[in-house]
């Protein structure tokens, strides 16, 4: 029977030129921090800009803090959170990318919270103890198309010390306001724009087939997925496709609804321990290299699913034998690769061994064996190890 | 292109025994107005006592304010709301059906403000005053399933005076915690079970045909109306059947989520008319009324849509003229009706006379213009005549 909680607090503003509403909408304090990435993108496309034009239009105080970098570090996190601590921010503006807006999110935790962010830290070598305090509000302008971080709790940093990547999160690093305004994404290149839908993708597919989907989940996933497998050829196609864009950005959002109405699988455990030890590999980039064999493993054990995702992307089922037919989404996955020219990525182009598999496979069960716990089979060990070896090229 | 703002800040508790958790769930004070009916349903059934029950057991102290009749009145709104301004409370919980929970929410709305409800009102004869403080925060246990409050800001109350019955609400008279639990609904009657469940469907369907339609509506609208479709004769026939129940919670919730994603549409401001004058009528049954007049009305305007509706609901429309496919939604409307016993309900039985069709018409257009925005073809007050007298029986 059907069960589940559901909880979005986030306020989102969607759609084409929202950023200008920025400077009307009401803001939780006097004095931000803004979070920005260590690159130039921010700066030249002129979006910190506008964001603090708005911040000044409304007489609200900021400070920068501009060091993040991809696949944030608990290290950045900790250095941002103290200084809205030592400079008693009342919230956190993130401006940019996944990695700004986690670490954005994970300054607002820790600027309110003692310690240390591993103190809290519930898989992995994380101490679990109980957060304390709320996080400050966070507000979210988001100018990709893939995390979903806009629309849930989650924060991947990496404690590169310790190689692990964990997704960790409470009620109050929702954001409180998510700019999504897909005109700000039109200039991420192709690869960047490919591997970030597929983390979308991935997560709206991993949250279908997850033990904890749930009616709401399930339709955003069945969208996010419809709208990828249509759209996302064309932005890589075209980057200046805005309408493609606009699809590609709600499907992002809804993917990361689907991350706290449903959850990720160990797929994205897996792909956590590969950037643990390759923090130069993008996330999306990972999670395509280990795709097929990950869902050709997984398709016997949920069949039915499997189809509907298929369906989704146009695949045709009627004819053929009962026990092909979940793998034509793996093959609709392959098409749609192709597609979006990212069915070369190569492990070994980005470093990683061929000897490293049970690294991998330990790590991400070590790391983050909580979403194990949702795949609907149980892997075992040397089952990952295998699903990493027969993706290895 | 797609536009538009999200936010349902409510946490749901959906499911079978969600009413334990509330002993165990953060709530907003510690002392609290608990909102009931004036019948005897929420104390016979031992409803109010788990309630109260969990309050005690986690040292809330409360009182009790139980005079609110379907169709809630704002002088018993205003009545509560001096009740918890007097004494102070922190919050207010309200237990029962919609009629309840919309009292609750405009009890914990004037609670914190000054003068009359109908200050704030923003269409009819409402003031349009902006509403300077935040609602107290609102617990909603919700025992029918139908109106959808449970995951909206809205309050539908009656000024009996003035023949006005509108729809209002703020972005802080959402309920903070809303607990939908399909237990609570079992002793619900088959009649009201029907009418309710058609209230969700109504919702749905006027939401998806809306101009406000959004992605997220959508997707809402259409499993609202499958599930429905599916599950309402179930419950209608056997009103233990616990899983039938479940779906039919779970399609009032959403439906209640399609409300704020999109919006209702000029129907519901003509039922508003009707039960303004004659407040004995359920809301749900007004709307069945006048339903299968105001679908076939709107099917030309926006026939792919209505498509989409009937192919939920299990129609086919291969090999059938292009003009006709719309209309097979109101077929499969006529049918769901039929199966629910409720085909049959008439306006004369409720005492409405054949000669109120005009002044029901002028009221609708008066007292909430505003969703007669929403239509995508803008009803003149002569074509609201026209379904209003065809509707007629």
């Amino acid at each position: 029977m059907i069960e589940f909680n559901f909880s979005i607090p986030t306020k989102v503003l969607f759609g084409v030129g929202k950023l200008d509403e920025l400077k009307r909408e009401p803001l939780p304090g006097r004095l931000a921090l803004v979070v920005v990435s260590n690159g130039k993108t921010m700066k030249e496309t002129g979006c910190l800009d506008r964001v603090l034009t708005a911040l000044d239009h409304q007489g609200i105080e900021y400070m920068i803090f501009d060091k993040v970098h991809p696949n944030p570090s608990k290290a950045s996190v900790m250095e941002a959170a103290q200084i809205a601590r030592d400079n008693f921010c009342d919230f956190v503006v993130g401006v940019g990318g996944a990695s700004t807006i986690d670490a954005a999110k994970g300054a607002a935790l820790m600027a309110r919270n003692p310690g240390d962010l591993w103190d809290y830290i519930v898989t992995g070598s994380g101490k679990g103890k109980p957060v304390k305090n709320q996080a400050l509000p966070i507000v979210a302008v988001i100018t990709t198309s893939g995390s979903g971080t806009e629309a849930n709790p989650w924060i991947d940093v990496t404690n590169e010390e310790l190689h692990e990547k964990i997704g960790f999160g409470v009620p109050s690093t929702f954001p409180t306001l998510s700019i999504v305004d897909p005109e700000l994404v039109l200039t991420v290149p192709p690869f960047l724009t490919a591997v970030q839908g597929f983390d979308a993708f991935f997560h709206a597919a991993e949250g279908f087939i997850a033990k904890s989907a749930t009616p709401i989940s399930e339709a955003f996933s069945l969208q996010v997925i419809r709208l990828i497998s249509k759209n996302l050829p064309k932005v890589v196609q075209d980057g200046s496709d805005i309408e493609a864009r606009t699809n590609i950005a709600l499907a992002a959002l809804l993917s990361g609804m689907v991350q706290v109405t449903s959850s990720c699988t160990s797929e994205h455990s897996m792909e956590h321990a590969m950037s643990a030890f390759h923090p130069e590999l993008p996330h999306g980039a990972g999670m395509l290299m280990i795709s097929e064999a990950y869902f050709s493993f997984f398709a016997k054990y949920v069949p039915d699913r499997f189809i509907k995702m298929a369906h989704m992307m146009g695949e045709v089922t009627d004819g053929l034998p009962e026990e092909e037919k979940p793998y034509t989404f793996v093959h609709a996955l392959r098409q749609l690769k192709e597609k979006c020219g990212v069915d070369h990525l190569k492990m070994s182009d980005y470093g990683i061994q061929a000897d490293e598999m049970e690294k991998l496979a330990r790590n991400a069960h070590k790391t983050m064996s909580n979403l194990f716990a949702m795949d609907r089979y149980t892997l075992s060990l040397q089952e990952n190890v295998d699903i990493f070896k027969a993706a290895y090229r």
